[in-house]
C-alpha cells in the first residue's frame, strides 16, 4: 500500500499566483495537483494546509474515491470554490500517483485516448475590431482551428478580455480590484459587428467563439445570440450569471447559437438543471474548480446523456498542472468539445516542466507516465506570492455589475 | 461618511474555535461579525485577512448592499461555505456599525420587532430513551416550549447528537476527525420508540423536534416521517443530503411530518427549489453560513411567499455574535418559525459579552444598540486556536456515510 | 501499444451455459469478458465471432472508450441484450488487460476500494414458508447479512425462485421453455405472510429481500409494497415490467418499501426516467447485460445524483467472470448498495478459477492483478453447449404472463 | 389447426446480405419473414435458428399474438435490434400464412385498403448539387412525388447517402467498417444551398426530403431546421441520435420543419416520449426492426393519437419480404405518411419474386394472396453470405461520431 507520508502546499508567483499541492507516498512516488483560485489563493492554501493535509497522512494513496468522499462529506459544509479547489488538488495528485504506480500516462487509466489530440481555442483581443482581427489572423496562421474574439467597445475604456499585451493577457492585474465601467447597450451594439467583420476577414473555416462574461440578462442574451446567428459562432459563453439555471430557458428559446457556461462552477449541482434540460451545449467546468478528475468525469458523463459536450476553462489562472490534468481528461471523454488554451509565460513553464505540447491547433498531454507535469520547487521559490485580484465592473450609475 | 479604517480577524478557542471579524470606522465605531466555519476555521480567516480586508479599507461603512455585491460578484467564484461565511462576517459587522450609528438595536433597522420574543428549542440527548427523556424533562422544567430529542441507538456505539456531557455537547471533538459507525436499519427501528415514549412522558404541550442529520435516503425518510406522524413532531430535520433538492419530493409525498433543512446552506440557490416547490416547512439557513443578514433576509422573504418559515441553525459552533444577529433577524421577519439554541460555555460567554437573554422558553436580543454583542480581545487571546474536526461516519462495510 | 492480435468466444456448459470472450494482445497479455445471455447464448456468440471480433484485430487494447464507442455507434442499431452483452464482453476483457498491464487489481483503476467488502444476499427458497425459513436460517448461520425470500404459493404448482435443489437453483431448466402457471391473486395473498413469519423466525438484524419477478401491475405492486411495510424489507424487486418507466410512479406514491429493478436493463436509457424521477432505490443493471464496466459506471454515477444505489444482478446465469467484474465495480463505486450472490457449482468454479472469496456475508474480489479470474479452456471443452431456456408463465386462462 | 412443422433461416447475398425466415405448416402453407439486420446478420440468424425455431415447432400458426408475446416475454431480456428482428421475422411469416389460409392479400386482414396506393420517396444523390439535382430530375420524370436529396459536402471526401452508382447505393460496403470523416460545420454550411437550388430546379410540386443521419446535436439541428424552412422540406430525418428522446424538444422549439426519426427503433418504447410529446411528425420504424406487423401496428395506432404519421424505413438493407409487408401495412393504416423506396438489384428481385409494383410515384402490394412475395431458394443458394459492415464516422480529431 502506497501510504501518504507527506503533503505540502507550494504558492508561487511566476507572473501570476499558483497554488500547488504535492503529495508524497511511502513508495517514493509523488503527485501534484493544482489548487489555484484566482484572487483567493491563500484561502485554499489554508484550507489544505490547516484542515485537509492533517487528515491525509497515513492514508492509502490508492483510495481516491474514498478520500474524495471523505473530504467532501467530511467537510460537512460542502461545495463552493475554496472547498472544491482543495478537494480537486488532492484528487489530481492522487491520480498522478496512481498513474505513476501503473506506469502509464494518466489518460490510459481514464479509458484510453478516444481522439488523437485536443482541439484548443486561443484568445484574440484588441482595442478595435481591426486589432482583434489582426491578432486572430496570427492565431489562424499558427494553426489554431478555433479563436475567441473579444474587442474593445466604443465608448467604454476597458473591456473584459482586452489587454495591452497581445498574448499574455492577465486580468488579475491589481493589488486591489481594478474597477471597470460597463454599458450593456454599448456592448450589444458593437458585438455583432465584430463577428461580421471576422467572417469577412477570416472566412468560415475557423471556429469563432465569444465570451459574454456574465454581463447580460437572459433576454439580452437571447437578442445577442440571435444577432450572432448569421456568423455561426462556435459558442456564446457565460451569457448570464448562472445561479438561476432556469434562466437559460429564456436564452434557449430565442436562439440557436450554441451556449457554453461553467468556468465558475464547483460541482455538478451548479449545472444539473442546465444539463438535464439541455439548456447549454458546452459545460466549461474545470478540473481544479470542480472537484478534480473524479468529479469532472461525473459531470462529463452526465452531460453526455444530454448532448452536452465539455469545453474546459483553460485560462492562465490555471497552472500547467491543471492544464495537464485537463488534457488527459479531454483525450479520454467521449463527449469532449473544445479546450481553452492560453500560453503560460516562460517563467511559469520553468516552474512547471511539462510533457504536453501544441501542434496544428491541438494540444496533447504527451506520453510521460502520470500527469506528465511537475513542480520545480527551487524555481517556484524564486517567485513569492504577490496579492492580485480580478477586476470588478460597475455600470455608468456606479452600481455593481457582474464582471 | 463612516470610513472603514481597519479590520481584523480574531481566532479564539474558549472550548471550541470561533472566528470573529472586527471592523473599525473613522467615526470610532466598530462592529463584529461571526465567521466561524466549524472544522475549516482558518480557511475563512485567510479568506478574510488575505483577500477581503484589503478591499474594505477606505470604503463607506454605510454601503452594506454595495459591499455585499462587491464581495459576492467580485469573488468571481461565488457561493460555498468559505466565501459566504466571509461575506457574512463583513455584512454582520456592517449592520452592527450601522445600528450603532443610528443609536438603535439592530432589529429596529430591520423593520422593528414583530413579536415579543424568539421561541427556541433546546437539545435533549441521552444514551438511552430514559436518559433523553430525563434531560428533556429538565428543559421542560426550565420553560422550554420546544425540545429536540436525540437518543442512542441500540447496537451503535456513538450517535450524532448524543454526548457525555448533558448540556454542552460539542461534536467537533478530535484533532483528527473521529470516525463513527452508522447503521440506517438500527436507527430506523429505534427512532419512533423515542417519540412514543416522549409523548407519554412529556405530554402534548411541548414541541418535539428530531434531527436525522442527513443519514437517510428519500424513501427511508418518507418511512420515518410516516412512523413519526402519530407523535406530531414539530419537524424532522435534515432528512437527506439536499444537493439534489428534488429528492425531497419523495419524502413529501409520503408524510405530513413537517420538514426542516438547511444548516449547511450557503445561499438562496441551495434552497430555491425546496422553497418554490414547497418541499419543506422550515429553512434552517443561518446568518454566518448564508451570507449574512442581508442575504438571509432575502431567503426569508422568498420563503414567506411559499408558506415556509425560518428555523435558524443555532448550535454552539456559531458564536454569540451570530446568535445575536440571528435574534435580531428572528424578531423582525414575519415568517419566523423557531430558533435553535444551545448554551455556550461560560468561557465563551466571557469572550463574547452579550445583551441577549433567555426567559420562558424565549430568547430576546435585548435593547443594547447595534447587535448587542462584542468580543473581549484580552479574553479571546487567552484561548489560542486548537485544530478540531467534526466527526465522519462510516457504514458497517467501511464506506463513507453522510455524517 | 498492446495490440489486439486474437480473440475468440468459448461456450461451455458446466451445469449451465456460459459464453466467454478471450482477447489476446501483442504484449502477451490476455483478458476475459462474460458474454452470457441466458437462453440466447449462441446469438451473442455469433454477434461476437461473426461481427465484432473481425473489427477488433489490430486495435490498441488501451483504447477502451474508443472501442466502446466504435462498437456502440458502429452497430447502427443500438442497445438491446444481444448487442450490449457483446460490447460488455469486449469492455470487460479490455479492462482486465489494462489492469494487468498496470499490475494492479482492477478496482484500483476504478478509483480504489471505498469499502472493505461487498455485502451480498443469498437466495432462500422453499415450497412452503417453513421450508423457506429453514433455508434462510442456514444462510443466516453462514454469516449472510441479507437474504432473499421466495416461497411456494398455495394453489400454484411451480413458482419462480423455488427449486428442488436447495442451493443450486437453475431456472433455465428445459430443452424447451417450461410453462408455469401464475395467479396474481394467490400470490398477493401469500407473500405478506412469508415476511411476517420471517421476522418472527429470523429477527430484525438481517436484511430480507423479495423478488416479484415482473408479475404485478403498478397498483398491485403498490398494494404489496404497503402490505410488506411492517416487515421492513430491504427491497421489493422487479415489481412490474419496466419498459414504461413512468409506471413506477404509481407504486412509488403508495409505498415506502424500497424498490429495485433492472436485471434485464441493457443501457442507461432503460432506467433514465426511473432514476431521474427517483422512482427506484436500487438499480440492478449488471456488467454483462448493460454494456460492461465502462457503461455500468455511467449508470452508477447517474444514479448517485439521485440517491439511487447499485444492486447488481448476480444469479448463476452470470459466469464467475462477470461476478469478478461486478465485485471490482462494487468495491469502487460510492453508491454501492448490495450484490446478489448465488454460488456456482464446483464444475463451474473449475472452469473459471477466480480470486474472489466469501467471508462473513461479504465478497471480496481479491488482490490478483486484473479481474482475478480466468477461463481454463481444457476444463471448458469438457462441457459442450446444451440448449436451455428460462421458463415462461401463463395465467389460469392460458394467456401469457411475464415470467 | 395449421401446425408449424418446420422453420429455417436462409441467408443470401445477391449484392447484399439478406436473412429470411421461412415457416412451414402442417396445412402445406408456408410464410416468409425478413430478419435482416445490416452488418449483424448472422447474430439474428443464430437467434432464430438456435433459440427461437425450436420453440415454434408444434405451435398453432394462427396464434400470432400469443406467439409474439411468447417470444417477447419469454426472451426475458427484451427489446434491442437482434431480438426484435427475430420476432419480426416470425410475426411476418405468420401473417403471410394466415393471409394465405384466408385466401386474401394481407392488407385485407389488416382492415382493408384505406388508400389506393402508397406514396414513396426515392433517393437522389450526387457528389455536387448539380449532380444531385440531375438525378432528382430523373426521379421526377419517373413520376416520383417525393425525393430525398443528399449531396456531397465540399471539403469532405465521402458523405452519407452519396454513392458512385446513381441508383443502387449500398453503404455496407466493406469487409471491415469503412471509416469516413465528418465535419458538422462543413455540412451545415452546404445543406441549405442544396435545397435552395432544388426548389429553383424542381419547383414546388414535389416533396423534398433530407436525411441528417444522426450527425447533429439538438441545437445544431434546430439551426438547420430553421435554415431549411424557406424551402419547405417534407421532413428533416434523424436529426440527432434519439436515445434521449427529450432532446427533440430543443429542435422542436426552434423550427417548424417537420421531423422524422426511427429507422433504428426496435419497439414502441424507443419513441413513446417522442410521440406523446408530439416531438416528431413521422415515425420511421420498420416491420423488420420493430417487432413485425403486430408491433408496428401498435406504434402506428399510438402515433395516430398524436398527429404523428408513419414513414417506414425502406432502404435496400430490407429485403423485398419486408417491403411487401410494409406496403400491406401502409395501405391499411389511417395515419400513413410516406414510404421510403430504393429499388433492389435484379439479382435481389430474382431471389425474391414479388407482387408489388411501382406506378406514378406510388407502390402497391398487389393482389396476390398473403404477402405476395416469396424466396426462391435455388436462386438464394447461388449467393453465399459475404461479411459486410456499415461505415463508421470519425471527426477530424479521430473521435467517433455517429454515422
Amino acid at each position: 500500500m502506497p501510504k501518504i507520508i507527506a503533503a505540502k502546499v507550494i504558492v508561487t508567483c511566476p507572473g501570476r499566483n499558483f497554488v500547488t499541492l504535492k503529495i508524497e507516498t511511502s513508495d517514493g512516488v509523488h503527485g501534484v495537483g493544482d489548487a489555484t483560485l484566482n484572487g483567493r489563493e491563500l484561502a485554499v492554501a489554508s484550507y489544505l494546509t490547516d484542515h485537509v493535509i492533517p487528515c491525509l497522512i497515513g492514508r492509502d494513496a490508492h483510495q481516491i474515491e474514498d478520500i474524495w468522499q471523505y473530504l467532501y462529506r467530511g467537510a460537512y459544509w460542502r461545495r463552493g470554490p475554496v472547498t472544491m479547489a482543495a478537494i480537486a488538488a488532492v484528487d489530481t495528485a492522487l491520480w498522478d500517483i496512481k498513474a505513476k504506480i501503473a506506469g502509464l500516462p494518466l489518460y490510459q487509466l481514464l479509458g484510453g485516448a478516444c481522439r488523437t489530440g485536443v482541439m484548443v481555442y486561443g484568445h484574440a483581443n484588441g482595442a478595435t475590431v481591426e486589432e482583434t482581427l489582426e491578432n486572430a489572423a496570427i492565431y489562424a496562421a499558427q494553426g489554431y482551428k478555433a479563436i475567441r474574439l473579444q474587442s474593445g467597445v466604443p465608448g467604454l475604456k476597458g473591456v473584459y478580455g482586452v489587454s495591452k499585451d497581445r498574448f499574455f493577457y492577465e486580468p488579475a492585474d491589481g493589488d486591489l480590484p481594478t474597477e471597470s465601467l460597463w454599458s450593456t447597450e454599448k456592448y450589444l451594439r458593437s458585438a455583432p459587428g465584430l463577428f461580421e467583420a471576422a467572417r469577412d476577414a477570416l472566412g468560415w473555416d475557423v471556429h469563432l467563439l465569444h465570451d459574454v462574461h456574465h454581463r447580460l440578462t437572459p433576454i439580452e442574451a437571447g437578442r445577442l445570440g440571435k444577432d450572432l446567428e448569421p456568423y455561426r459562432p462556435f459558442w456564446m459563453e457565460d451569457a448570464v450569471p448562472a445561479e438561476n439555471q432556469a434562466s437559460f430557458r429564456i436564452i434557449r428559446q430565442h436562439t440557436t447559437t450554441p451556449l457554453a457556461v461553467g468556468e465558475v462552477f464547483n460541482s455538478i449541482w451548479d449545472c444539473k438543471q442546465l444539463i438535464e434540460e439541455q439548456l447549454i451545449d458546452y459545460v466549461r467546468a474545470t478540473v481544479v474548480h470542480a472537484g478534480g478528475i473524479t468529479h469532472l468525469r461525473r459531470i462529463a458523463s452526465f452531460a453526455d446523456l444530454h448532448h452536452v459536450r465539455t469545453g474546459c476553462h483553460g485560462a492562465t489562472d490555471l497552472s500547467p498542472v491543471c492544464m495537464a490534468a485537463a488534457l488527459h481528461f479531454d483525450l479520454s471523454v467521449p463527449n469532449f468539445g473544445i479546450q481553452e488554451y492560453m500560453r503560460h509565460t516562460e517563467a511559469t513553464d520553468a516552474v512547471f516542466p511539462h510533457a504536453y505540447s501544441f501542434a496544428d491547433g491541438m494540444l496533447h498531454p504527451g506520453e510521460a507516465i502520470g500527469l506528465g507535469v511537475d513542480i520545480d520547487e527551487v524555481e517556484a521559490a524564486k517567485h513569492p506570492y504577490k496579492r492580485a485580484y480580478l477586476p470588478i465592473a460597475r455600470r455608468e450609475d456606479g452600481s455593481m455589475h457582474d464582471w
